[in-house]
């Protein structure tokens, strides 16, 4: 087959490729690390590369103006090397450091009562041991287990082989006066036999130092804790970006990523190279002599959506996207460290809270743990909407809950002027009911670089109020400003004229866009109406609102009750509760009885299946208008609409 | 410091290195792999090199003549570089692959009564699975644990993680038609949870092929019996030098070796390749279509002495001979083989059967077993002398045991012109009582090249019942033959004329050689001697001796009485039984109760420490003599002397 030279202006060296490779393929062998949002599906259009030189052929040119192409522009993942080309690699959106949740570093209280003697695990037993004789040459593993036995009453220690290679240096460098770091209940089965993580030379530290970890894997955000189990307090919580972000915004897109050759693994590895940079700040964040090392850590409890925790494993999560939508497990079993790759101390615990379903994961029992729906009175509707739409409905007597595919359009996805909630980005806005002219807030006081989740709420909301665009999402053509106008894909509105903005482009909200965000949110409000309709309750029954996930954190529910999102309810029964998913893993880690309920939660949830339910559909479909066919779901709205009239 | 110039005649590059570099590691830079038998001590003599230009400083010559050092001979690991130099490097020994146990294929006979499905922990459950839908979607693990729950009464089955990231795939493989290959015992508790090995798609083998190894790791030899678990037959027995030899004939040298920068790991390797190896050579013999490979063997049993036990697994043997002799562990708890590096299926099982003590191992224990003295009626003397001496003495209701220091005489080490039990070796000898001419028998009927243990023991009591040494084992000088002779090594008895031997050198046994013998012989005999004091029984109560290990193979009782090795007995009541390491292996491989009773002999048996006991050493001493200070203890001896004189 033919070779065929290809030339990046930003690397030296050409490449040599067969024809009818990628050009996505051609820019990895030359070291471009593409971004790919979508995973190479040929939908985000992030990967466009300019073809300076010959030409390639084009199997899509989806989110490429007539113009884009004019330039030679041409998407990566969707383009086949046939001949010499020249290309030039355009500087792609670079990723702010900048996270929300790093953006306030709020004290997180301890559980009231908490008492690591009572509630821990993890438990560290000085003991101490009669040197061997002559007259008692009892090997080192058989005075060790004996001296727990008689002297900590635990019995049938297992040891793995790492520490057996250790353990006769250990007892000789503590005179055999040690510390034995234990697992007290290393499975879910009541009768767990104690598991050793690790033995330190001498005893004096009482009560030693002992760290774990709550880990939070988001598809877009991880977040870890750093804990002081003697304590109890959380000494550091940073978070960063998932570093499969480049391989795709949307589970969806990573499982497809996963599925290509070396994808599986490749995600792995980011993920863990994503958590393991974060437990060393977080232990550089504490301050302690001798300073604290990542494999002082014992333990970890991880939770996560379905797909990312099989990811952080390794396990293919293939099936999750196709009929019927399987895991290949939600109840992971204790793991240690060494096997899954997470640098803590090798032997530490990894506990993956459980998870219910493919699209309701250890994040959501551990929400729904940390927000206390298991045992709350009222009828409590708990969301968390993150790159991923879940909800769950009840109380301490029943607990439902659904996954919408609601898409990522609320964190920026989808959207031509999207993004996160970043240095840039527009989280608020108004628009001037008159002249139309908008107001907005941005993030960082800096010139606006797009719009984030809550910005495009505050849009959507706005221009249906001001009659930018009707109930049907559709623009209208007939307002006298300039801001409204035809664009590249249809109808848009300016937010922002180019001389103003951070990158020297107008930003604007498309048709396109607006399906899309009706799209989310009319998924989000279906799976509302499914779960209240499951249980035979009216909507309006719910006695609280729980919305947990950085996306709540800086909504504006009435906004959000303007263009149907959220239900019609008054506002005091909405409540905002952050990470609920780290907050969940917190918990359980320092307390085996909390862990138990996580573990109930998850058996106790009964999954409503959407895409196999007609209900859900219908009630789609009603709630692709703003904010609802039925507009005495949202009488609030339906008021102000009155009022304005 | 200074750098110097080392060439080596074998090595087309020459080496730098600094003064003070000692030349075994220069040896070893210039990619030379010397043999060093004794570890590195300057003990044995065979990593003597050739100084051919400059020269080096040495430490210790011992083992070298003048004639050696006149010719520039140096022990490389005694030797230090302190200028430039060039090497010769003389051919070594090579060893020959031929092995004793590789010399019959003995048909071993299959337990009687074996019944797979009663006696077997390891099973293979077909299991047929409904494949998931939209009103089903359990997890795969979930849907597979409930199927072995129902189908087959299997409650909480462990998995682990490599297993549950290929299970989606088998599953679907087979159609939701699996066999899952339990380990239904893992662990020696009595309520173990039944550990996952394997599961293969489909359900059509009824009964599947099932896999397993029973394996040796001796000092010396390593032996595989590839095992068919189904049938019980063992079907095939690969035996091969433990490569860890060229780091140290003995435990001792291995241990001193092991401490060395890199030696733990080295010897790791070493034994896991031999290993490793055999269990390829073991698959090749057995005819199966599809061929029959490592990874499908699923579960070993592994027996050796604690010091090749915890080389195998990576631990630090050094306390095994720093007073007061500790093991790491002696009861190690079931591993994986991906945890410790055999080639069989990575999640099978690994079961090092317990050892009692550093020099009581797991050899001895499956060697009891094997021998079933816990069960004898008769009182029985085990002894199973491989490189070292290990006894046991007992019946079913008591069991003493100990271990002498022998070392690797009987082996043909530390003896000039001894060598192992392979080709050239010669295995039996007489001498003429008239002219002292001696005659031989060699095996593979070639010209001899040294002698191996059989022939040792038989040149000695020839030696001493012809008046060529005396009772102290002092060369009588003034015989009439040419063959008794003053040496480099002192006073010497030629056997075979250089113009006769494999070599061209003459091959001689040395005043040196014969003591080294005779403390082999006092160590073993003494050890007889206490154990049966510990218990208050004179040594011709003892019913039957039990000679397990490839030293007894071809030694002739007779002789071994007549120097005093082996207690003066009837000799019907000798019997011997070849590797009884192996077959105790096999036993507890097949059978959960076997495998329980070597559990029971090793906490059974009590310890004697040698070292520790004074009644060894005066008992030793009285050993020292052929065959024995007290002629009383030895009346067939005493009466063939008589006879003669």
């Amino acid at each position: 087959m033919a070779e065929h030279t290809v030339t990046f202006d930003i690397v030296s060296e050409p490449v040599q490729v067969k024809t009818g490779t990628l050009l996505s393929e051609t820019a990895q062998l030359a070291g471009i690390d593409l971004n790919q949002p979508c995973g190479g599906q040929g939908r985000c259009g992030r990967c466009a590369l300019q073809v300076t030189e010959g030409s390639v052929r084009r199997r899509s040119t989806i989110r490429l103006s007539d113009e884009d192409l004019a330039q030679g522009y041409a998407l990566a993942c969707q383009s086949v090397i046939e001949g010499d080309i020249k290309i030039a690699v355009p500087p792609q959106e670079k990723i702010e450091r900048l996270l929300t949740s790093d953006r306030t570093a709020a004290e997180i209280t301890v559980p009231p009562g908490y008492d690591y003697a009572l509630d821990q695990d993890i438990q560290a037993v000085p003991i101490s041991l009669t040197p061997p004789d002559m007259s008692d040459q009892t090997d080192d593993w058989g005075r060790l287990s004996t001296g727990l036995r008689q002297q900590a009453g635990i019995d049938q220690v297992q040891i793995s082989l790492g520490l057996l290679q250790k353990l006769g240096k250990i007892l000789r460098a503590g005179e055999w006066d040690v510390t034995a770091i234990l697992d007290m209940h290393p499975t879910d089965q009541p009768l767990s036999t104690p598991r050793l993580i690790d033995v330190i030379p001498g005893k004096e530290l009482i009560p030693p130092p002992l760290w774990a970890a709550a880990i939070d894997i988001g598809t877009t955000t991880v977040t870890v804790w750093l804990v002081d189990l003697i304590t109890g307090q959380v000494r550091a919580q940073p978070a960063q970006y998932n570093q499969q972000i480049s391989r795709g915004e949307d589970v969806v897109s990573r499982i497809i990523f996963a599925g290509k050759d070396g994808g599986q693994e490749n995600l792995r590895q980011l993920v863990l190279t994503t958590i393991n940079e974060l437990l060393e700040v977080a232990c550089k964040r504490v301050k302690t002599d001798p300073p604290l090392v990542t494999t002082d850590i014992v333990k970890a409890t991880v939770a996560g959506n379905s797909t990312m925790v099989h990811l952080f494993l390794g396990i293919p999560p293939e099936n999750i996207r196709i009929m019927p939508f399987t895991t290949t497990i939600n109840q992971v079993p204790n793991l240690t460290a060494q096997e899954v790759g997470v640098n803590i101390n090798p032997e530490g615990t990894i506990d993956c809270l459980p998870g219910v379903a493919s699209y309701v994961g250890a994040d959501i029992t551990a929400g729904v743990l940390s927000s206390g729906i298991d045992d709350a009175e009222k009828v409590t509707l708990f969301m968390d909407v993150g790159t991923n739409g879940e909800i769950v409905l009840g109380s301490r007597e029943w607990l439902v809950t659904c996954a919408c595919s609601a898409g990522p359009a609320f964190e920026g996805a989808g959207v031509a002027h999207g993004m996160r909630a970043s240095k840039g980005a527009i989280e608020d806005i108004w628009i001037n009911n008159e002249n139309l002219e908008p107001t907005f807030r941005v993030i960082g006081s800096v010139k606006p670089r797009g719009i984030c989740g809550s910005g495009l709420i505050a849009l959507l909301a706005e221009m249906f109020l001001t009659g930018v665009i009707d109930k049907g999402g559709n623009f209208n053509s007939n307002l006298e400003t300039p801001r409204i106008r035809q664009g590249g894909h249809g109808w848009e509105y300016v937010i922002c004229w180019g001389a103003d903005t951070g990158h020297g482009e107008d930003i604007a909200i498309t048709h396109v866009d607006v399906d899309n965000l009706l799209r989310a949110k009319a998924a989000i409000y279906a799976g509302f109406t499914v779960l209240a309709e499951s249980v035979g309750i009216p909507l309006d029954w719910v006695e609280q609102v729980l919305i947990g996930g950085s996306f709540g954190k800086y909504i504006n529910v009435e906004k959000a009750i303007e263009i149907g999102l959220l239900p019609d309810l008054p506002w005091e029964r909405f409540q905002f509760l952050g990470n609920t998913a780290v907050r969940g893993a917190y918990l359980a880690l320092l307390d085996s009885q909390a862990r138990e309920r996580v573990k109930e939660i998850a058996s106790r949830m009964t999954y409503i299946e959407l895409s196999a339910d007609n209900t859900f559909y219908d009630a789609f479909i009603s709630a692709m208008f703003l904010p609802h066919t039925d507009l005495s779901r949202f009488p609030s709205v339906e008021a102000a609409i009155t009022n304005k009239e």
